[in-house]
């Protein structure tokens, strides 16, 4: 390798960092439909949501008109101490593939909780102890999301309570010990500790729970719970809206550079990343400007985009949330346990939805984890960080784009979100490397066992 | 917090990178003693040396003379995917502690094999890929350098067989799965697979292992197989010239905006990373300028310069090695498994050792566990980052400055060095947590029986 004329990694100077928050809903033509109240059908009210979230977070989430949001001088501090997040040229994987293209990744995971979660981690915790609020609960699957809020929680010194699904947490027992070191008691859901978790224990004893279930009953506890309230990090709007300091930061460094994207790639599980590395890219296509052509990346063992239905549908298992208008699988749909590595959820944030549904996300492409691990393999032998089954998803389409380009020649500009590391996941890895991995496809009749479940809404669909 | 005039993470440009290491070798007043042939008692030649090292690492063991030394160019490309690494403002520990004291830490954990250990084992497997090598053995403990290795050898595609030793790999699988997933070869040690092992074992089967245990199979392979070399990741003078990167990095950066350290703190296993981040300051020192107090921590169950003696030994439990001049607890000495993390080495670095003697290093602190995981812990919470346990001593020592300072009022700038995370860690912390961690601490009982290993060498001690 010779000297390269644009470095390696390009950090923005403190001063460059962004201190405001897109919120990409101010722009879109038609908005994601509002949360709906299951009892009424009506949308939920900001009185309602209260119940839930903290105030700040309630009107964020229902904001669909202010384009910048100011980010509190608290959380821009704290953002210092692990952004910002280098963008990264990828000059080895490019010599590796022997590829034209030029190959950038924004990379999430240079903190403890080793992903993009902490960003919002972060203001969730924030606007609570602002609001006076002693605790959160909340659910976490991987454990990168749990991490995250210990994080914030520990540092603002609120009390947390996270129901980890139990499959992931009997897989990555390290994590709970992570979450507990910053303070955070940490349940196997479904658990004995709701009602919704005894009555899915008491139907299913081996119940190895999911995301939805987990979700429920950290609802039920928050909104039980003197000075409580519950935190998600995904799906929401205000998630996307925190998370768009990703793709914020990574414009600004792209300009600084000279580069253009053609190609702007993001795993999607609930939509956090993806929604927040495209959002100032997607605000200058729709403001008629020059954009890059944007691939969702999902896992074809939960293929929400290209395989969901567009429909009103309950968030959780245990059908305790408000629905959402949303790309779904059917919130009683549960990815084979052999599927290793987050982006487990049956449903995709409304705002993504909406877009994909609007023809202004370009593609979604579902691809199997045999297929992914081997990026992820081959990407941490040649760039040194072992990432994410979840980020090796976007890895995995980054790289066929590229070897595109190395059949066409064309140089095109490939950049991805690279959002978290994989130390947690290394009995997935060892899976991969023992050949013991499978891959899981559900059938059409597997898919229809979850659709039977998303509500028919008389005259709302 | 206000706004703060230098930034939470000084970055250098790439231009500012070093482009040669320092060898305070040529500095030093009175040269670290040569390695001996422990059958001759005469220094070891570089014939000698080249067969358990390859040629231009043996070439730098021995050059005490040059004081700058160029950083091949495939080795400043491969620093450019992880280094710079951030200089870190802990505004956020100096609030907790209430301390007037400026605390920094050089941050090294930023790569996949979470620590320092990357910037030699680059290096390492460099020279053996220019020298036609096919392979590369060696050992590792807690598994920052078998990872560290693993990666470096993945990327110049060199086979790699690591000796780890058996206690740590099995309080850590996952650090094995870590390093098979970069296609190194990974052994417990002691093992059936050597002469030192075997022999080792039919003594006592349920031997723990320790890093000189696991040196002597590592070196008895490499000397054994064609196309083979040894690589070490710390006490060697080249790893400590590698390791110059941290310190000289970390030089910059304080000159970039205008701070001069006063207190300038790291931990002390075999001495890579002490070495490594007070090279150039020793430097000043030694040309008679301004230097900060120099403190090394080490733990007080493995007390090797506190109370440790400065003689001939071994580097290794098998007494294949030749005989490096040290402080030492005699090769022999294996600190209770109770001992959690690093820093588990009988020796020291000769260049720290000649210098500690000497008088140049100020200070040499040991400090018990329970109280590095109290700092860890809290440090955790308030800086984001869950540190290594190795790291933490560092830690430690510096807020126990810091505390001194808050007491003096004195505005004292400390630096430290944050050599990585400690996320393959989680049993100790949680031992921390649910207090069955226990602090040991030896008897001068327990020391004599390591004392008496040591060789006495005829006319020279």
């Amino acid at each position: 390798m010779t000297e390269k004329k644009i470095p390696y990694k390009i950090y923005l100077e403190e001063s460059e960092m962004p201190r405001t928050w897109y919120n990409v809903r101010a722009d879109m033509p038609i908005k994601p439909a509002p949360l709906l109240n299951p009892g009424t059908g009506k949308p939920m009210t900001a009185e309602e949501l209260g119940g839930v979230f903290c105030d700040e977070l309630v009107k964020q989430e229902l904001d669909d008109t202010t384009r910048e949001i100011p980010i509190p001088q608290e959380i821009q501090d704290f953002y210092k101490m692990y952004r910002p997040s280098p963008l990264v040229r990828a000059y080895c994987l490019e010599e590796k593939l022997q590829t034209p293209a030029k190959i950038y990744y924004k990379f999430e995971g240079n903190n403890t909780s080793g992903s993009h979660k902490l960003n919002s981690a972060i203001a969730q915790a924030y606007y609570a102890k602002e609001q006076g609020l002693t605790s959160l609960t909340t659910e976490t699957g991987a454990g990168q999301w749990g991490t995250a809020l210990a994080m914030a929680c520990g540092f603002f010194g609120l009390d947390l309570h996270v129901f980890m699904v139990k499959c992931s947490a009997q897989q990555k027992p390290y994590r709970k010990a992570v979450m507990e070191t910053y303070n955070a008691r940490v349940t196997e859901s479904p658990s004995a500790e709701t009602a919704v978790g005894r009555a899915i224990l008491a139907k299913d004893p081996d119940n190895t729970g999911s995301l939805g279930t987990a979700i429920s009953e950290a609802v039920e506890e928050a909104t039980s719970t003197e000075g409580c309230r519950y935190a998600l990090g995904s799906v929401l709007n205000q998630v996307l809206l925190h998370q768009s300091i990703i793709g914020l930061e990574t414009k600004t460094a792209l300009e600084k550079i000279g580069v253009e994207p053609d190609i702007l790639i993001g795993c999607a599980g609930g939509g956090s990343n993806l929604g927040g590395l495209i959002a100032p890219f997607m605000g200058d296509r729709l403001a008629g400007k020059r954009a890059p052509y944007f691939i969702a990346v999902e896992p074809a063992s939960c293929p929400t985009l290209t395989r969901g239905t567009f429909a009103y549908d309950f968030c959780d298992v245990g059908k305790v949330t408000p629905l959402a208008k949303m790309y779904t699988l059917g919130s009683g749909f549960i990815p084979s346990p052999n599927h290793a590595g987050g982006l487990r959820y049956h449903g995709m944030s409304p705002v993504l939805s909406q877009l994909y549904h609007d023809g202004l996300i370009d593609e979604a492409r579902a691809v199997e984890q045999t297929r992914v691990f081997e990026a992820a393999t081959l990407f941490a032998r040649v760039e040194g960080t072992l990432p994410a089954p979840e980020s090796a998803h976007a890895i995995r389409v980054a790289m066929d784009e590229a070897l595109k380009c190395k059949e066409t020649g064309e140089e095109k500009v490939i950049v991805f979100g690279l959002t978290g590391t994989g130390y947690f996941d290394m009995a997935a890895y060892s899976a991969f490397r023992n050949g013991t991995m499978v891959d899981y496809i559900p059938t059409d009749e597997d898919l229809a066992v979850g659709f039977a479940n998303i509500p028919h809404l008389e005259g709302i669909q």
